[in-house]
């Protein structure tokens, strides 16, 4: 954090617009890390800056507030162009690093095997890309075998090694997927450490190792995170944005919806993405335009670096699926939602469950072995498992392409008489996969849930389609199957969309969101048409892992384990209580008596507490609320100039006509001027839902004038956070032991 | 409103809960059209239920929530069906009553063209269809043509009439679009009237009767009404609903995302509208998850009824629309973006001062006699000018059709030797589009503006399209056009698809929607992969749309006109003007002083001023707030009993030990449970903010437990919309003269 050059503060008053002291305390406080920051405070700022510069005369009055706005669009617009480009080329770069592991180019070391064997006419062979073996002219079919699986899991220890060195050497918070953080300092947590250019570099670095590492991690998060990390150091750039916590988070809005934008190709997605999950745009429609912004430019970078070489921003383009479905596909496809929303909750639990394990375990002190540990057990799982020895993003698609006699034929997925073998390993993989997830996502590497997720969802999908169609072909005279087209040529079940299906499930049971799920999942796959069966198993999964776990998803849940002060948007309902039942009362709070402490008294007081400010009273009489930094800002200066009597002098905090300078100081400036008062027999769930809504620090009770309480954020946070029991076991203050 | 019945409210007594008589006065507290509801009242209510409900012994304890969920859900489903079967069968309505004006079936009068041609095989001509001049045997062309005309006229006439004649009779407020109103509901309006059965009835029946007519308007406004009243409907049979003001308006929230799910066949578009422009789901996730329910449910059964035999849910499916766009190609749309921005704001402001010039005319009187001559002269119109002969949506399809040479060409639209004819055919039609629109959306007429917008976009956009394509290829070899493919038979431009853009910056000029509009924009054409150019377009066009007009969209500005308590989701911002700029001050509040009034003088006070309630002070200490409603229920009774000295009883609000009962009367209990409190120095903007985010009525400023004066939620409406002239120019209220 860092503080406000004094000379920026005056930059504005030239033309005489001098501040008054009480004005360049408020400019000049500032938040640490760890902190919370104060939206209404932020927001009288911004007003405050706002109303100098229109004060301005002539051209500069008009010239400044334009220039505002445009520095902020460079920034959102630069982000989003940024965001593309590192997407597109961290695209790029893991399918170099990921081919690495199987083969080389012959003629160029730094071409993915797309690349080097583009010149090839489709139905030849290519033969400038050679396996290791071939490269090595080994002959023998054992040794050529053991070259392989050698080389792809070493491949792989590295690339996870490495990128687990990085983060842990330079820049710890680099790790995880950061969608958690990037909540709780929307929501106005202070954590600059989690922004830094390093962060960045490490991040997008580390992601790409780790991605072709073949652990069983997605990209989609750590790119929000970069994307955040991005606008965040182009913001360091102007001093709008420095001085500004709140004009910050606006800009990490943006930037966020624009890495999701990128991450999997969907504009829209990325603003529904930040109004469902981010819950930022709720509050200014501005904010939502930025965001708008930021997604349509990165996703236009995105097309421009064309990573795929199809110039589609369509990833998983779901192939030849019939317009119509079927009545009696509800089944298979609710049956799908209900195991989706039973497995996210599993996934969570057991994520949960290890991340304690290694909190409280030896491997907290081993972090980079324990990653290299993991990605040698991935590895060589993956290499078995037949389905599983490609990159997550390649299985997926081949999982979503419907059968077509035209086109290679996927592990032998559409071949009728496999069915079996292919439906047990596609649940085998599914359930590696979700042990490997539980243990990898926490690990000190970049990782994103998303992807394992869809992979996951996708094979048991797949597998109940093959079944379904198995079932369809077996009896195709059954009542139930009545309504498929009579000639069994004819397709009448896709599992291809079925994989569509089971990853809708797995992710609504998984990340617990809604709207913004399936406009990603219909902005993946292109299945406009089938929206509807989409939209159904998102609900119902999503109802089923509420049943089986409040926990509100995994972000939430790691957030609370993390202890970051951050509100659910979740409905709280209370059982009568009121805001008495809520509220700390006056006896148990520290309160500052007007005209009755001195100045070296109120040092003190400060120095005993560490609460965010303290209400002002009058013999019980609610006065006003003055915040920490304020008041340690306001009486640093004056304990400094009189060590003798002036330190006795009495602080006054009423408004008066006239104070004895010898005697008294006016501190009465200070008061915060937006302080929510309500009377304790307020109902519980209201004094919750203001705090949600209006991103309150602090709600004073009184009753006629008289202060009887005070509620503050961490009170409500433990409020709403008390049912999960593992809260704040993560957090940089708890140690094991 | 039907007061609720004592019986009902005494329902969970039996085991032994009686209400208090401040619990009765709470329960039986009501309100008159006109009103607005107090959203903290109404969840207190909601509250003090469920906690009854709860307390119940044994399995009726659990078994009543159950049923209250039950109940809802129940409404939710049948209310999405419900208007996927209106919707469905409105279709096949208006498509049979639009037949009619140009032919009959020869074997049946209830067949539409496309029914009673279902028999013939494609390819050859349909014998069983005659038009009325085949049918009447009229065989010189002259005669055929005048023929043709005037049953054209006469039925558009007829239908357009009889429509006006049965709002005008039976349900006046089933005018008009109803999207104002329903926002103003949402948003706590009391507008009973709105949502009779008698309105759904004439609405229903009075849209296909529009439609068929030809005029100027579409069905998608109307049918969210028809669903709201349908949802309310269904609500009054379950006392649950008919007791509670706010749940009857969560119900109207799901049912409003279903009539637009129907309407454009667009089920994600539905929630999303509800996000985006309702504002209601903002609040509460639970009511989101409703209104997804209910847009499922509803697109499942237009989907099931089938109306245009398509079974797709995509409307106006954009065929062939190349997968690629060139950057060029940002130049038309951005300007048909400008365009869309400037003409949707020129036509919000003729469609407002032919509203003034309707009201304040002799028109107001003869609003049946407006309806007709207005049809015929759109049916003459639309009968001269090719394009619009046809039926609004089927134009729209046509000009979203991409060029075929397997598909008959619609009106030559694809020759290219009459480009020049047809882009000043389409620049006509659109031209004079906008001036029947302009009149007809507000005519005594059920009439939505959605469809009528996106025609006029789409001739537009068509029509700039073809001039691109023209260009292009009459210089194909131009720098500009090199990103074009070198063989001139592969089609680069796609007019097509510049309808669709045109359509997106006509919608975002008109309504200032901008996600839930993309959502729509691309159910309704299932574009999936031009996503990117109608964000862009949406996004431009309100923003000129923005800067032309301060007016935030149509409905906005109806709402404005007819003078509903509605706080617009704008961001405001002050000049540095703080709480106490806004608020009443103390000397102009009427106020109970605490143990001065009597009964009688407290009568006297409500009898005097219709402020919805009074602040209660003792000697400028504030004491809480007491609701008109409440005061008179509570003293009504205690003026009844005794006339004679009771009635000089002193009213005492302040909680005391104990009340002389000869003297006093103790009403502290009926004071406001939920009062918010500001110091007068907090910033204007933050108070507007906070009526926005709460719902709130009032908001009550004192400093050190005095009062110093209250806002509430009229004088912040006013605030909001004093930048429009016309405020409340149309409202009830208010005549002519």
């Amino acid at each position: 954090m860092s503080r406000p050059d004094p000379a920026e503060l005056y930059e504005l008053t030239e033309s005489g617009q001098v501040p008054s002291p009480l004005q360049q305390i408020h400019f000049a406080s500032k938040y640490v890390d760890g902190n919370t920051i104060d939206w209404l405070r932020e927001e009288a700022a911004e007003r405050e800056r706002t109303n100098i510069q229109r004060a301005q005369h002539g051209v500069r009055g008009l010239l400044l507030p334009w220039l505002d706005a445009a520095r902020m669009w460079l920034i959102v617009i630069l982000t989003g162009f940024g965001v593309g480009l590192a997407g597109g080329w961290l695209d790029v770069l893991v399918k170099w690093l990921g081919d690495l592991r199987e083969g080389r180019c012959s003629y160029g070391f730094f071409y993915n095997q797309v690349a080097c064997c583009s010149d090839v006419t489709s139905g030849e062979a290519c033969t400038a890309w050679l396996t290791w073996s071939e490269y090595l002219n080994v002959e023998f079919v054992f040794a050529q075998s053991l070259l392989h699986s050698f080389v792809y899991v070493t491949f792989a220890v590295a690339f996870a090694g490495s990128a687990a060195v990085l983060v842990k050497s330079y820049a710890p918070y680099a790790f995880h997927t950061g969608i958690p953080e990037i909540k709780a300092i929307l929501g106005g947590y202070v954590l600059t450490a989690f922004l830094t250019p390093w962060t960045l570099l490490i991040k997008a670095l580390g992601l790409a190792l780790a991605v072709a590492s073949g652990l069983s991690l997605g990209k989609e998060g750590p790119l929000v995170h970069v994307s955040c990390c991005m606008a965040y150091l182009l913001s360091r750039f102007f001093k709008q944005f420095r001085n500004s916590e709140a004009q910050q988070r606006k800009l990490l809005a943006a930037a966020a919806a624009a890495g999701v934008s990128v991450a999997f190709g969907s504009p829209l997605g990325g603003v529904l993405f930040g109004l469902e999950e981010l819950d930022t745009f709720a509050n200014e429609s501005e904010v939502m335009w930025r965001g708008f912004v930021a997604s349509a430019v990165a996703a236009v970078s995105l097309q421009w670096v064309n990573p795929f070489g199809t110039s589609k921003l369509v990833l998983f383009q779901v192939t030849s699926v019939s317009d119509t479905w079927r009545a009696f596909e509800l089944i298979p496809w609710l049956t799908l939602a209900v195991i989706g929303g039973i497995l996210g909750s599993v996934l969570i639990k057991l994520n949960v469950e290890v991340a304690l394990y290694r909190r409280n375990s030896v491997l907290n002190e081993w972090p980079v072995l324990e990653v290299v540990g993991v990605s040698a057990i991935t590895a060589a799982i993956s290499y078995l498992v037949v389905f599983s020895r490609v990159q997550a993003s390649e299985l997926v698609a081949n999982l979503f392409q419907e059968c077509d006699p035209t086109k290679i034929d996927y592990h032998g997925l559409c071949n009728p008489t496999a069915m079996w073998e292919n439906v047990f390993l596609l649940v085998l993989t599914a359930a590696l996969k979700i042990l490997l997830t539980a243990w990898t996502f926490g690990m000190m590497i970049p990782a994103g849930i998303f992807l394992p997720t869809i992979a996951i969802g996708a094979c048991l999908g797949r597998a109940v389609g093959m079944l379904t169609q198995g079932l369809q072909r077996t009896y195709p005279t059954a009542w139930i199957f009545l309504s498929c087209p009579p000639d069994p040529s004819v397709r009448c079940v896709s599992p291809g969309f079925y994989a569509v299906i089971g990853a809708s499930a797995m992710l609504g049971g998984v990340t617990r969101m809604t709207i913004s799920l399936v406009v990603i999942l219909f902005e993946l796959t292109g299945a406009l048409s089938h929206v509807l069966p989409i939209m159904i198993s998102v609900m119902v999964s999503k109802w089923v892992g509420d049943a089986f776990g409040k926990d509100g998803g995994i972000y939430a849940v790691w957030i609370a384990m993390r202890g970051y002060p951050w509100l659910p948007p979740v409905d709280f309902h209370d059982r009568g209580e009121t805001g008495a039942h809520l509220m700390r009362p006056l006896q148990r709070l520290v309160v500052i008596e007007d005209e009755r402490e001195s100045l070296a008294e109120l040092d003190g007081l400060l120095n005993d507490h560490d609460f965010h400010g303290f209400p002002v009273v009058r013999r019980q009489e609610f006065l006003g609320f003055i915040t920490r930094d304020k008041l340690q800002l306001a009486i640093a200066p004056l304990l400094a100039e009189d060590f003798g009597a002036g330190r006795s002098r009495r602080c006054v905090f009423s408004q008066r006509s006239s104070t004895n300078p010898e005697e008294e100081v006016d501190l009465s400036g200070l008061l915060e001027e937006a302080v929510l008062q309500l009377r304790h027999e307020v109902p519980k769930e209201l004094v919750v839902s203001m705090f949600q809504k209006l991103n309150l620090r602090q709600i004073i009770f009184t009753t006629g004038g008289k202060l009887t309480g005070m509620v503050t954020k961490s009170d409500v946070v433990t409020l709403l956070t008390c049912n999960f029991p593992h809260t704040a076991s993560l957090s940089a203050g708890r140690r094991p032991g």
